[in-house]
């Protein structure tokens, strides 16, 4: 089993790698134990958001000159996901996330995590049945990657997925085949929701089924409360990271999940905080990242309020609503260094989505 | 003395004043009464943000039809601050303030305001030393029209205020006058920065001798704590309303204001309700309205973390900061149908601003 | 038969009807001779717009105060068509036709023009084959109207539509009923598609058969050459404006159209003032107006270079179409103050649009 | 002397090398003979562009791997000058000059280029004399480089100089020191500005005395016919290329410039093909590249209509230019493969810009 640990590293700009280089000179990072890293970099999070590429190029060439491999290497062993977008007061950084063999299980139950990764995906398949069975597949290797024994134990599933193109529709549609939108900022959308019917599927809490391609985007009734999805222009297949708690882990970290029920929910941020036994500012410092998704309700409303983010043709809803909740979010954990991604499709309800929390025990 | 009355009303557009009309029909407001109304419309809030002068175009006509005047004698009586922007969870409405002869003082201090206009600025004048001898001589007429007896009793004062266009700045170098500022979004934030040393001035928070032209937008030690500016492209003049308690004042309402530290203060929003008697989620009802304001900490930093704010040349400062105060305080007041203005230059502490809640008593 | 004149007005702010007024003031333009007013406003373009329905709104209540009509029945006898979105050099203005009886037909072919409006659509109705029905019809009765005999002397067909709103969605699906998209920004081009396909069967451009729900946006072989459409939040019928030339006619302006290839083709807007007879910068001035169509082409190249509009999460393509298709416009018509509107689905090629030219005879 | 080609390669994204990777593998391009790689990106060409540092740390990455060097002695022998912002129909793509000693000098004048660096500023320096001093000592330099005898040789200068972002004015404050403006976006046009006030004193447009600190961004009297200035927030000092024509060059190459009056004067862009013996569409194929640059008029029109530009809150101003621009040149040059970049303070007349060609002789 595992021993896991994590770094939270700020970030001066997207390709800003003196953080985790600092970190490994100093010994407390071994570069051949990084699983995973998922960061949060300045760009708008949409389409033509080139700085999660960008950091993702600069993390696979700092690392692979530490572990003497080819970037294209690098980008095989270690689960990279980086969401765009620091609306607001949300603070560039990344987190890293390190395993080593466990030294001795604790008798509590500890923090742990797996990886996986799909096939390279098709662009008609994007957003469709393809993506949600093979990454339904991937989030179970991932458990069983990370040692987690069952879908009690497991807090949030990170995935990592692609975005359609004006090219790769071209490319589709040359072969005879339509891709599920011609709208390549609404194929985020997509993208994000078939990944997160297939975390749905492989947890057991939507019947693989339901899961048509019609559900897709339209039935909010099936979602995963534990699902995380970003999609970006930098890869085609996905990525999954599963991060869950096992009695055989040794870590001195901790981990809990709840749900938003909606985009200013700050209770349920308490309330996570709570579950690992985090009550007053004193506490705060033990949190190592928090961890959650948001949207703008579809239904055009908060609280019974009317907002403004889906008619707003300036600045896309993803943006105000990474915002909004990034705020709430600082507002309880003490500050904007928290991991808040956007465009929760059945993830979570809809409005809302899944928050989890990592702190020392 | 008064005796205030305050509507808040949601709009379904910037135009829309069905619902104004309405509470007209229904007896509730009598518009020779209508003292002032502060809006929340769905634009930018920054130059280009036609939709204030839209909504005050439609409500100087609406009302002009009941009280038999022309729009423009409308906008002579009443004051009329549109405030653009409802980032995230915001909600576009409109508040009204009604006024009538009190029925007899109630005791306790309870709910006044009053209203004053300044002549109309050259653009020069404009984020100079002018504009803050007007602002302070129109606050202190404010207060007297309000019947407030001392700046004890003042909690919050709002102005709205003009801002540079190309137009503007080129009749005032036909002139040989040079404006503050080149720069038409900068000049949202000299405006603002005037006006509210104006209201510092008035209260007797900074001394005027402190106020000369170089320590708008730079001596961020002067500041107030009951002000808040808004500028806007619809007019040339600042108007002036000033909120208060008097015991001479028969409303049924009371208000109470405190400081946002930061963006993210929430623990001053719920000192504000705390100070009117409001503790828990049933107590929220009594809440008529909250108006408080918002900006990107000009050191690039909330609570030591680096936000990204300042450098994003997609969307403006006030709007990231509109987002992230609303989201806050709807968290805590349970909604986003409230006034959070962008900007807050000298307004509160640099990174924070003023806060003010008008309740049931 | 008709006598038209046609003023060109220029806007300070989407509500300035100055202009207007001057022109009433002098005698030249009479009220109740009005007939159509297209403008170009300074709004996004598209979904939160708010400055087409606000140059409308007091647009009516100039007229309605000379014409002694509630702002209601001002639109229903006069056709208003704003189109927002002036970007790079456009210029804000409005386009004012008048007409009044034919004062003896000249002999030669001149300008007319009719108007005709459908029902209001459902929401559910907008981008499918009831408003191309519905469409065709208006277009037919506006021709009539003009006194356009055939489609040879048709020139420009100028539709104004509308798109869904959260609002209208959620109406609709209330209804059990699913409108075509879900994306507002996406539902502008559907409504200005499905419009420009009604225009093209009137025209007998297309056949009514090919005309299916799925041929929306997806078959782009379907288009006419002299259709124009934009999309609005103020309304739910389409405005439908008809001009072309009659030898009947008395006007002293005479119209000519042709079809851009894509969005630079200055060749085509030579060739469009050659057919006036205009030939070089000392014709210019007989110009009344360019009205033309512009968007980013779908197959993401113009002539064979990779362009990035449709992946652009910060500007819409429409934005950038009318940037550009207005800068090579204003570059061969000699300035911006042009009618250039974007979004030429189904108008004229793929990637281009059609253009036309008012000029004095 | 030199011998001199340029290389026009097509980009898929910012990151994207393999164009040239191609060309050294096809033994077309040397590596250790590149001298200047100007790039056009993604981004929004504004201070939150990442794509620009993004290329160019592939390309280093990518230079260096075939040049056994590390990447920052890479960017100390080649300068790189990517300027962001592909509005409109601009198409992303990098330009490669190579330069070996001269095979023997043709007899008639043909193209040369060199280079030069100046120091580091201080954010404090930006925009002001000091950078006006460094930059004209550095034009020299490059000249000498360049073996362009004469300023009558000199066509086109092209700057990439640094901008303020929030970290540095903080670091300059610290020390004691104001920086010229604390507008992030503001100070990307005073570093263009003091640096094309430098070009202009190297070629003696303007005498070093009128450049005081007051005449940058105010005196548009004093300006370069042949400067062109990007900002970026990748470095902190300026990189220079000159380029120009020498007897002594024994290049293919040809280039001439001229100025264009405003940002729809398509006649300078057909003067300059002229210049080169280009007169037809026939001829388009011998173009290698245009360079240009482009700015909405600071007085708010152009051609006597009123621009919205300038005004714009949610578009800068300089993506407006850029799209119109490049626009106006696709349509003469015949696709929107070229180089356009915004911002053009003291670079041609106000409004207008200077453009260059480079073409087979």
């Amino acid at each position: 089993m595992h021993h896991v640990d994590v770094f939270r590293i700020p970030c001066r700009s997207p390709g800003d790698t003196s953080g985790l280089e600092a970190l490994v000179a100093a010994g407390r990072i071994v570069p051949s134990e990084i699983v995973a890293v998922m960061g949060k970099t300045e760009g708008n999070g949409c389409v033509n958001d080139y700085t999660r590429e960008y950091a993702t190029n600069m993390l696979t060439a700092c690392l692979g000159r530490h572990l003497g491999l080819a970037p294209e290497a690098v980008a095989q062993r270690i689960a990279f996901v980086m969401s765009g977008g620091t609306e607001g007061v949300l603070s560039p950084h990344q987190t890293v996330f390190v395993r080593r063999p466990a030294r001795g299980a604790s008798g509590a139950k500890r923090l742990t995590l797996g990886i996986a990764f799909t096939r390279d995906f098709r662009p008609e398949e994007i957003g469709r049945r393809a993506q949600i069975d093979e990454t339904a597949a991937a989030v179970q290797q991932a458990m069983r990657d990370a040692g987690i024994a069952s879908p009690e134990d497991l807090h949030f599933v990170q995935v990592k997925c692609p975005l359609l193109t004006a090219d790769r529709i071209a490319a589709a549609r040359a072969r005879g085949c339509e891709p599920v939108t011609a709208d390549t900022y609404e194929s985020m959308a997509y993208s994000r929701g078939a990944s997160s019917l297939g975390i749905a599927v492989a947890t057991g809490e939507v019947p693989l089924a339901a899961c048509t391609d019609d559900a897709v985007l339209h039935d909010w009734r099936l979602a995963s409360s534990v699902a995380s999805a970003s999609a970006g222009i930098e890869l085609m297949h996905n990525v999954v990271i599963a991060i869950g708690m096992s009695a055989q882990a040794s870590s001195e970290l901790v981990v809990a999940h709840d749900v938003m029920a909606d985009a200013i929910d700050a209770e349920a941020v308490r309330r996570t905080l709570a579950a690992l036994g985090l009550q007053g500012a004193q506490d705060l410092d033990r949190i190592v990242n928090v961890f959650c998704k948001a949207e703008a309700s579809p239904d055009g409303q908060v609280r019974g309020m009317r907002h403004t983010m889906l008619g707003d043709s300036d600045i896309h809803s993803t943006r105000h609503a990474r915002a909004v909740t990034g705020a709430v979010v600082a507002s309880v954990a003490g500050h904007g260094m928290v991991y808040v991604s956007g465009g929760a499709e059945h993830q979570g309800p809809a409005g809302g989505g899944p928050i989890a929390v990592i702190a020392r025990a």
